[in-house]
This record gives C-alpha cells, sequence and structure tokens, in this order.
C-alpha cells in the first residue's frame, strides 16, 4: 500500500486526464521547521477514500516531533506530516468501496494493522507488528499525518459520523479510544473506585470514561488546579486532588514538553526535589503519603463504609508516564487491584514492585487501542439522546479551547499546545487546526 | 446456628433474669392466611446484633409465597414470616461483634452461606448448597423473613448505611443486587447495547444498572404502557417498547401473580395467543418479528452508523421468566453477545436453541447475588454527591409507590403488591411495609 | 474474490499462453449423485496458494450433504464439491504472496472471513456474517469445497507444517480446532473435571483437549462401546461410560447421518423409547438418572474427597446435538459450570433451563473455530519431541481408520463414513480419502 | 481464635482430667539458635482438628528465619516454630466439626483468612489483611509453624488424602500450590509457550502446571546445570537454558538463602558483573540478549511455523525474585503476553518499563494461592490413575532428594536446604522432616 499522498513536489505539467491533484500540506522538516508546502495526491486506491480534512487535534506526540524532530526513541528522518487526531469529509470514493457517499462526514482511525497476524486475528490489532500509523515516525517511509489538504485513507479505518458529533469531538475520538482502551483493558465492575493521575486529555477523557464504566467515585488528581477544577466542575470526575507543588521548582511550563503519545498531561513531579537530592526510600515515602492523602480526600467526603475501602482505589489509570506518579499509583492501590499505565513517559523506572507482587496488584499497559471507534461513536451520540439522568461523557467539544484556522497558522497551534495557560491565564486543553 | 427468630409462642411466665424479649411478628399460615402474633426473641448471639426492621419490600416470590403458600417448586411446611427486602436499626449487639454501635442504621443481606464450602471460597457464595435465605421455604426449619418487630442476624451479613439512604432505599438494596450481580455477569464493555425485557422492579433495576455500567442504548421492554413510560422517563432506560396486547387476552391482570424470586413483571406472554392454538413455527415468528420490532425502534431513533447494529444488541436481560420472551431474547441478541436469565419462571421451556449455538450467544442465569451489598451501598453513596454530569442511578425512592405502616397492614400490601395499578389507576411499583 | 475453482466445463481449446489448466474434481449433484469430473482452475490470483490437494478427512456434513443434498437448514443449489478438513502442497504461488515456497507443505483452512467488520476485528472471526466456508451450500454461489485435485486458497488461511506433522494429521487440524474452540470457550483451569457426551471424531477430540488444557478428570460417553473402549485405550479421555441401548431400539445405524458440522457423533437417543410414549418428565427423570450414573463412575474410581465434587463436572461439552443429552448435560454439570454446546442437531429444543438458571450454569455455543490452527500445530508439533512425561494429545494418525485412495474412489468413503463399524466390525472413525 | 500451640513451658502438675498433654517442638529463638522444645497443647477447639505432623518440607522462607531470624522486612519478635508444608494424621477431632474421622491422613493449609471481609468473599482469600500463616512472622503473636509433634488446626482448612497420594507429595501440596495459582493467574490457553526462570522447587512445579494447563512447550532456565537437566529428564519442562555463569563470580552458593516465601531458586545474578560496574543499559542488553538465546533455542528444536513466535513467549513465570530476571522475563515475552512474578526478592526494581507498556505485556504478582489444595490434590489423585497417555504431573515424590527423621535433626535439615548440592554432590531439591 502506498502512503496515501507523496512527498514529491507536483509536476508541473498535468495531463488533460488527470489523476492527481494538487493539495497544501503542513510538513516538518526539523524541530520547528514547520513548512507549508504543495503536494500531489492521486486519486482514491482500490478501498480508499479521498477524505478532505476539517478538524486535527494537537496531541502531546506531535508537539515533541516539532520541538525535536523527535518522539521518545523515534527519529523522523524524513519530512514528516503531523496530525493524527482528525475528522473530514468524503470528497472522493476508490474503486471497490462500498457504503459511502461523497459528502459523508467520517472520523479517521489512522493506524492500519496488517489484518492478518496472529495478534491482529485475535482483535488486538494495535500490537500488530506491521502497523502503520500517520503522523509516527516509526514505519519508513513515514506513515503521513493528517495536516493536509486531503487524504486518502482506506475506507475500512473511516468511521461514518452521525449529525450529532461535531468535527472537532470527532478529531477528539482518537485521545477517547485510548481512554476506552484503558478501561476496557481496566474492565471496572459498577461501583468500582477509580484514580487518575493527570489531567490532560487523555487524563480527563479516562476518568470519564471511567465514570461511564460504572466507577462510582473518580478522583483525578495534577499539579494544575485548573485542569483539576475543569475536571471536577466538568463531571469528569467525582473528585480532585492538586498535587502541591514545592516553592523553589521551576519545572513547571517545560514538563509538559515531555509529552506522551496520547495525550499531554502535567507531570506530578514538581512535588519533588531533585532525586540526587533525596534518597529514593524517602522519594517512596512522599508517594506513599500522597498516595494517602488522595484516598482520605475521597473518603471524608464520602463516610468510610466498607472496612476495605481505606486500602486504596480499585484502579488507579496512570496518565502521566511519571516514575513518581508509578509509585503513587501502586501505593493508591487496594490489594487485587489494578493500575493501568496509560502516560507513556520515563521508559526505564525504579518502582517497589513488591507492592505490586505481594498485593497482587495488575500492572498493565496500554498501547494506543483497538476496536473503540465504534464505541466512541455510539458513546457520543447518546449524548444527543438527552436522557433525563445523565449517564452521557461530558461534552468534548468544551474541550476544545483553542482554534486555529488553516494549515498556515499550524505552527502557532503547536506553541500554544505545549502550554497549560495561553496569554490570557486561561486554560489550554485541546487545541484544534481547522483546515 | 440457631434460627434468629423462633416459632413458639412466647412463654407466659419470663423469669426475672430473662433472656429473651417479645415481639410482633407477620406469619404466613397458608395461603392467605397472614397473622399477626407475639414471639419471643433471644438475645443476639454471639457475632449476632439485633435489628430492630424499618423499612420492608414485598416481592414476588412473597407475594407467591402469600397466595399459594409456596413459591414455584418451594411448598411451605411450617408458619413462615415473609419479607427479606429489609433496612432497619441495630438496637443489640451480640457477643464477639465489633464495628457496630447501637443506633447504627442498616441495610439486611438475608441470605446466610456457610462460608466454607469450595463455591463460597471461590467467591460465589450465592450458589452455596447451605445457604440458608429469610422468608425461603428451602431450608427447613424455615429461615424466618424480616416481617418482624426485630430479628437477630449475623452482623457479618448487616451492611452500615450512610446518612444519604433512606431506609426505603437501603430496603430496595435486595433487588438492586439482583440487577448489580446480574450485569456483573453480562460484564459490558462501555459502549454496549443492551435490552431488557420486563418493567417490573428488577427489570427497571437491571436496565439502571445497565446504564450504569456503561451501556449507550438500553431498550426496556413490557406489556404495561405505565412501566415502561416510568422506565424512559425516569431514566432507567434510553427507550421503552410497549409490547401489543391482542384483543382477547385475558391474562394481562393475573399474570403478575407468577412472579419470580426479585422482583415481579409484566409477562409479554399476552401478546400471544394460547399455544395450543398456535404452531410452535409460528410463536417463534412472532417473537423474531418481536426482536426486530425492538431493534429497528432503537436504530430509527439513533441513525444506524456501525453496520452490525441490525444484527442485535449486545446484551439481553430477560427479566420476566416467560418462554416467549426468552425467544425473543434469542433473536434479539446479536452474535457473540449473550442473554442473561434473571427473572425466574418457567422452568421447562422449549427453545430455539439452535439460534444461540450457531451465533454462539452465551446463556447465563442468575441466581440471586454475591458481594453486591457494598456496590450497592456505593452506587446510593454517590447519588448524593450531586455530580453535575450524572452518572448515577436513578432515586429509588421514588420506586416505593405505596407504603403500609405497621405489620398489621401487611394482607394490604400483599394484596395490592400483585397488582400493577391501584384502585385509583396509579402505577404499583413497589410497595414497602413499614415497622 | 472469485471462488477458486468454477463450475464451468474447461474451455476446448486453450489459448497458448494458457493461464487456466484442467483438474480432476468429485462434484456433488443431488441427493447421493456424486460425480468425478474435469474443471478448470486458473492460476492463482493476487495472495493466492494454489495447492495440491492430499488429504480430505469425510466429516457429518459431508455425509449429510452427500444423502440428502443438504445439511439442517442449508439446502445446495448448484453443484458442489464437498470435503473441507485438507492438507496438501503448494504447487504454485500468486502474486503478492510472500514466506511460501513451491513444495510447502500446508493444512487449509477453510472458512475465509471478511476481516474488517465488528467482529472479525474482535477476534471472533468465526461469526463473521460474510464469511465463505468450502464445501458449505451458505454462500451461493457456494464455495467449493476440497475434493478437487488443486485448488486456488488465500495464501493467509494456508499454515504451514512441519515436517513431524503428516498429512492425515493435518487434515484432522480441523475438527481437532472444532475441539480446541471448544475448550477455549470453555476456559478451564486445570484440576478441572469434564465430560464429553459423543465419542465421534469431535467428541473424542474434544475430550483431548479437555486433558491437554489440564482437566484431571475426563469421563466421555457414547452409546457405541467400541468407540468408549477406544476413547480410555487410547488417552482421550480417564474415564468411559457406554449408554446402555433400550432393547427395541432401531435407530442404531442410522442415527449416524443427523451428522454435526464438524464431525459424527453416534447419538445417545438410543436410550430412550419415543418421546410421544414417555412423558416429558420421565424423559428428565432418565437424563438425571444417568448424570447420577456417569459422575458416580468416574467418583467411585477416584474415592469422593472433596464435598462439592458429587454436585456435577465442571464442564460438559455436548457433541451429540441431541435433546436428551443437553439434559444429561445440565443435570451432569455442578452449580457454576459450564456447558458447551458442539455438536449440532436439533434446532428447537425443550430443557430444563431452571436447572441451568439457578445453579448458574453458563450455556455456551461454539461455532466452527477462530485462531485454532497456529495453536492445533503447535500441539501436533509437540508430540514429536517426545518428553518422557506425556502431556501430548494421542496421535490423530490412529483416528485414521479408512483410507480411499483417489477422488473416484469418493463415494466409497462417503457411504463408509455413515456407519460406525465397518464390514468386518472395525470401528470406523475418520474417513479419508488421498488424492 | 488462640493460637493451636502455645508458647508456655507446660504446666508441672497436671490435673486429673487433663485438657492438655504434652509435645515436642523445634522452636526458633534466633538466628540458628534452634532448640527442641517441650510444648503443652490443648485439646482441639471448636471447629478444630488435633494433627499428628507427618512430614514437613523446608521452605526458602524457612531457611531464612533459621539464618537470620527475619524473611524480607519481616523479623521475628518472639520463638517461632517454623515450617508450613505439612501433612499428617488426625489424632483428635473438636467439638463441632463433621466429615473426619481421627486416622484421616491430611494436608495441611497453614493459612487462616478472615473469611469475612470483603476480599475474602470474593473468593481472593489469600490477600486477606487478617490472614494468620504457620511460621510466619507477620502475625503478632507469630502463628507457630509445623515442626512441632502435633498441631491444633481447623477442619476447614485440613484437606483428606486419598491413599494414592504419599505424606512426602502431600506436603508437596504447599510450593504446588503456588505454582498452581501462578498458572491460574496466567490462565494460558492450550497450545500456548511459557519461560520459566529459576528451577527450584516453585519454578519446578509452576514449569509442570505449565504443561498441565496446556503449554506446548515450557523452557526452564537456571544457572544450575543439575537443576534443569532434572527439570527435562523428568518431563518437568520441555526445554531447559543454563544461564552461563561469569568466570569471577563467588554468588553462587550464597545466593540461594536469600529465598522466596514459596521455594528457592537459584538466582541468574551471577551472570552478570556486579552492577556498579556496568552501566545499567548494557545490563538490560544482557537481558535482552539473553531473552534472545532462550528463545532461539526453544525454536531451533522446533522450526519456526508461526511468524510470531519469534516475538517471544505467551507467558514467563519469573521465580527468582532477580531484578537481572525481570529484565529478561519483559524482553522474552511477546506483545501481548503476560509475566507473572512468582519469586519473591527484590523490593525495589529498575525495569523497562515502556518494553512492557508499549507491548501491553501484562505484569502479574502471585501472592501464596487461594482455592488451590482441592485442584492440587485432585492433580495428585489422576496420577495414580495410570492413563495410558500423559497429561499428568511429574512425581513429587521425587523431588524429595533429603530426609531427615525427628524434629532433632532439623538443624541439618535447614542447613541442607541452603544449599543446591550435598557432599557428595548430589541435587538438592527438597528437604523434608519427618516426624
Amino acid at each position: 500500500m502506498a502512503p496515501s499522498a507523496s512527498d514529491e513536489p507536483a509536476p508541473m505539467h498535468l495531463p488533460v486526464i488527470s489523476k492527481a491533484s494538487t493539495i497544501s500540506a503542513s510538513v516538518l522538516h526539523g524541530p520547528r521547521d514547520l513548512r507549508l508546502e504543495r503536494r500531489s495526491i492521486e486519486d482514491p486506491d482500490v478501498g480508499e477514500l479521498q477524505i478532505a480534512v476539517k478538524t486535527t487535534g494537537i496531541c502531546g506526540s506531535d508537539v515533541s516531533y516539532y520541538k525535536k524532530f523527535a518522539n521518545g526513541d523515534l527519529c523522523a528522518c524524513m519530512p514528516l506530516s503531523l496530525g493524527h487526531e482528525s475528522s473530514g469529509t468524503v470528497v472522493a470514493i476508490g474503486p471497490h468501496v462500498s457504503g459511502f457517499s461523497v459528502g459523508d462526514r467520517v472520523a479517521l482511525e489512522v493506524g492500519i494493522p496488517c489484518g492478518q497476524c496472529g495478534i491482529c486475528r485475535q482483535g488486538r490489532y494495535n500490537l500488530c507488528k506491521k502497523m502503520r500509523f500517520r503522523s509516527s515516525a516509526k514505519s519508513v517511509p513515514h506513515f503521513q499525518g493528517c495536516l493536509q489538504e486531503r487524504i486518502n485513507h482506506p475506507a475500512n479505518w473511516c468511521h461514518k459520523l452521525p449529525d450529532n458529533i461535531s468535527f472537532d469531538a470527532a478529531a477528539l475520538l482518537e485521545p477517547l479510544s485510548v481512554a476506552i482502551h484503558a478501561v476496557n483493558r481496566a474492565s471496572p465492575t459498577p461501583g468500582s473506585t477509580a484514580l487518575v493521575l493527570g489531567a490532560g486529555t487523555v487524563g480527563l477523557l479516562t476518568a470519564a470514561m471511567a465514570r461511564q464504566a460504572g466507577c462510582a467515585a473518580v478522583t483525578i488528581t495534577d499539579v494544575d488546579q485548573g485542569r483539576v477544577d475543569y475536571a471536577v466542575a466538568k463531571g469528569f470526575a467525582t473528585h480532585g486532588y492538586v498535587v502541591p507543588r514545592p516553592l523553589h521548582t521551576s519545572s513547571s511550563s517545560s514538563s509538559i514538553s515531555s509529552g506522551s503519545m496520547s495525550g499531554t498531561s502535567t507531570p506530578l513531579d514538581g512535588v519533588m526535589t531533585p532525586a540526587s537530592t533525596l534518597s529514593f526510600r524517602s522519594q517512596l515515602d512522599s508517594a506513599r503519603m500522597l498516595a494517602t492523602e488522595m484516598l482520605s480526600l475521597t473518603n471524608s467526603s464520602t463516610p468510610l463504609l466498607v472496612e476495605d475501602e481505606d486500602d486504596g482505589v480499585d484502579i488507579t489509570f496512570e496518565c502521566t508516564g511519571k516514575e513518581i506518579c508509578m509509585h503513587t499509583a501502586l501505593y493508591a492501590t487496594r490489594p487485587g487491584g489494578k493500575v493501568i499505565m496509560v502516560g507513556m513517559g520515563t521508559p526505564i523506572q525504579t518502582l517497589p514492585m513488591s507492592v505490586a507482587h505481594l498485593r497482587e496488584i495488575d500492572i498493565l499497559g496500554i498501547f494506543r487501542y483497538a476496536n473503540t471507534y465504534p464505541t466512541g461513536i455510539r458513546l457520543l451520540r447518546a449524548q444527543a439522546l438527552g436522557s433525563p439522568s445523565g449517564f452521557t461523557l461530558p461534552s468534548l467539544d468544551d474541550m476544545v479551547t483553542h482554534r486555529f484556522k488553516g494549515l498556515e497558522n499550524a505552527r502557532g497551534a503547536f506553541e500554544l499546545a505545549s502550554r497549560t495557560v495561553d496569554d490570557d491565564g486561561n486554560l489550554v486543553l485541546k487545541v484544534v487546526i481547522e483546515a
């Protein structure tokens, strides 16, 4: 399968019966070297749709590529269009495609697995070794991202949208998919308790999905008061806990650039003085105390009735990728509970593994998502029904705090997406670029 | 362990240092032979609490005993106090009990398993062969029900209540437990679709729990328009479907007396002419058409986006115990889905088993509940927190449509509980007796 | 995707650069109207291999088509090659295929799902609505079976064989797949007890897989003494029980023709006098007694140590498709256990559903299989390692009791496959046709 | 419940109608301060049996207490009888016990949970906070171990033995329980592949249970050639890999004293030069290379057929408790697989968590066991049936390599149990003390 949009400059003299046309694309050539270019695009191939991209959300991994031309261990080795949280409209239909019409509104699932290996056939296609994922530097040549005017995409990985789901919300189906997958892996029983560490986009959506899955109490934590307040005010979580920043930390503004693949979170590490000046044991003690405080907060507002409740929450979703947060996660979870590693971050971590081992706390990582888009669409569609007694997700549209129009303004979007507040002091949650 | 309240008449002359006192009890001696009696009650034994019963809900099985002195195959063989949906206040504390104070408000879990057999140790204590369940004729001597002034009950099976849970709601924790157990067995993933057949107490609560567990669309059906309307208006379900009654059926008013153990449901069988005059094949065809109609109702209001959706719902909860409803359930469920048998009813059923077999629809029965009271309490406690964005159960207090004060008025409660509307035409959902 | 071998007669005048060649095929045109024909076969298309079929096992569904030109509700409407338990050798390789060489030995997985619908992506591709399955009349035009000299088959559904797996054993990977899927759905914990009803090919293999999965005691039952003896002697099961035939039954020889899709089993119905002369209640009583006898057999040889053991086995695999066997299955399974419906048979069954409901016995059907071939190959490969302490499946080669050479002798194979003993009184288990 | 045997010296003048008698006990008073003492024992209380202990196996945790009067973080604070792998004979029966006779042979499950807390009721009683476990210093006063002539033990936690299970094998039911629990948590599907790190008692039994559960290939590794050879020769594993020791390591003999609760394993750390002289990155590289070598060993003997197989095993059981082995475990496991932490060891570990996170490798710890004794007894009982085709565990009796008679010889047993070979160069696996 050829990349849907080539890197070659558009040919000068198009033949009369052209099969290609010209589009503009936002292309990253190196750290902060973002260029608006013209690319040629072929007609959609067998099984493909051509999509005019409408909205693309900026993710932490995009910001990382933008700043470093790399994301964690992955270094880009050729020009790369970013953006993988996208929705758009069908503008052309390739051969052998059925079920779509020009004008259909769709959300794009941008990771294309092989569909035939053992793990694909078993339904865990997110783990397919041959996965090609738009805007990631993993496969070479890179599978180009969605910050292009139009792209050709396999119809099988385009999800039709009902009228009540906006393009913004549809773009947010991507981070919502991470949250859905995280909660599916956790499989809480109704009435469970959950803790979410990190109140970035993915943390917020994970908290909301934990509530959707029936968790009776969902506590969200972050060092950023604004995000915690937002989470509770908008119903993403039932309780919020602001992790106190120490006086002399300067990590607050830069920390977010570490970004995870699946949404940025303000890390909690501000709470710690540098590891080198603090013994690891006292680090663990801090984490344990923090866990106790978080639990007592929840329990104080809801008097303790079941004796086991002070042992910890049923499930902790770690959405920051920070080692110190994994410590907190392990101490805050009850025996027999689960810690879900959502936020990608420190690849090598020093952890009190006996806490998990002796208490049989399962540690489950999640990598992207599988089979989540139909679920997400169903949940967003249900919002519109307006049932009298809740049970629907908070508004995703509301999470879009900043909007940039036109690919030519992508640079501003990336710069803003790396901050937690804008120049006016307003919360920055999700920045989107509209085509 | 001796029964908590004996059947013997109270002794005339109590000794000076008495360990027993006298209580009033509502005792059934035969079909509709309900008597208000005086019984003696011992002080609470080791590990027991003495509970002054405040509220007891009337269940379908209670109505069955009241009318027939039997419930399904179980025939009472001695006087039997009914009532197993109860809450009350601790009035005395036996030896070796800790964690309780006089005045504590509690919900009673009235089934006492042995705690030591293989299945108890594996956490499925509801299946314990030695289970003793109050108000049931299964164990002999019968384990007396809660329609008594006070009872002694193992402290381990009394669940403390937070202030925000009323005695009414606490009594309803029993049918809610059935619903919680049903949904735990179904373990829907968030965004699933569900169908609930029967809108009695258990059907309503099961629908609400399906929503709590994250189901995006929950359709409830019943022959009774009032119940269906109630379910949708109050947010128990997202969609309602009233099964049309044929012209010449007379089963409407009496049908409810068939009652299930765990809540009564208006059966759907009114829709069918007598089986003897109708070939079984056409019965099945009717069930299939009914299933299609129910599905299309849901799908019409929510345009079909995922191609598989017209194959059926993910999970069907059958809460009527009727064979015809099992047919509908099997036809209405998608390949790979689940049918949960909740409502007890026809012991021998003729079913299109190949529909389940060839489509791998799991058929899972539920018998009472295990480990559900802490969950139920946590969910009801969460209601009080008043989060802005829903995700809480509908009010259980609101389900108590009729209230009788004093055990001496139990007869009226049983008579009313066997009807679906009262003399004023108001919906009868849950009838409770207050001590 | 075009059928791999067309029904059209071979063209008379082949062009010079032919893309088609001529093969012989065994084709069924009506009940017992089996013809040896010449068909043309194209070169393998994109993604396809051309396989010279070596061994094909005859399944109960094949016998059903052979006798009735129909299998259950499915009626053939055009000429149909039978056979779906096949192995062969790669003789040509289509474009865009990698990982295969001419001469590779392969087992054929003959059901081709769409790979893109929701249920395929979730890993349950056996339930795909667009599934095309060779030798079945379900899809029209029928997807032709393997009793052809050569076929073109998607490389993705050809499984390479190590040297130690014979073509016979490889053909038996198909019924073994049914057994693997059945046991995967049952997911027994090591040390479980199992009962297998029916000792045909699928019953035997299911018993062996139950042992493979760690079941400590596996009892197999059949009306045929020879099969039961074989099962125990060869280690498929640990215990055998021969269901006594009543004196005046004549159903013994014909019963097998009812066949299931996935292997024939001698039904137990011989034990019953006609249902019409026997009340259903007494039928159930018979089933219950039979269940008790089967359990006591196992328990007598292994003195009862765990008190719950007399409550039934953990898992019952029903491999006959007979209603009376489902009765036995339900009564023979412990509370909290599982009944797996393996053998297809009576579409509409009258069952004591309360036995399952009140004891929470899960009823799980299986339809074919998914993700089983790699497992089966791994298990057969392990046989060859010859570890000192067992844990390997019984020999599958040994199950091939009769062998016919040449497609021209297919008729004899079908006739014999419908019997349980041959003319010499020898057991008939698996009949294969060698190309 | 009072401790079953008190620490007080026996009273001098017993009353005529004595309820106590005098026994000998092996009691540890400090590091290597093991004394043979006289203790008094009461008659068995309500619900208790008095057991004459016949065989007790020495576990790694026993050796740790013997040497350091502590086990990991747990320090003994009063005299402590060791031993928790025990079998014996019923010599007296307390009130309210049924189902046992004097002379019954039993295995002792020595951890007594509360039975009433949430986690007990959910079937995970091994995680009960109130658990009292014999020979452990965790509860105070310590719950005395089994190296006593007789002990009183709750009948509910005594498991009757069939004749074919020896006292030796019955003592080994305790480490077998750890293995059963580990495999239950892993829940391999039949045909899975497994890797077991560490070939001590628990490693060997875990490997055997992995085979019992249907794993087709089980590779065991250790630095000790003798143990690896034993494992393969006796059928505990299908493949063995001896981890090469570097030339200049001196950790071989002392390393075992670190012992885990549930069986000792020769750690693999000999392979590494001190961490301080080696960068952590190169440590990880070594672990990755080691993992690759282990996998290629298995795959070379069994030619690679399924393309995913070189991605790692389905399940790795880490039985050494060493950090370096956790590294190997993570690298050796396939995407979507599981690492089970069995061996307790280094409480704080530095791990390449992204390897687990990005590949969704679940990390599951196990702590002791729950609901395993009936399973173990069923599996050992099945050994005696002598089915022709394997599927039974290797002999547990054979694992008892050394035997000491009389509690007065306990010291010799502890000294030997801390070694991997005896003075004659014979393998030391399980050392038992016979009463």
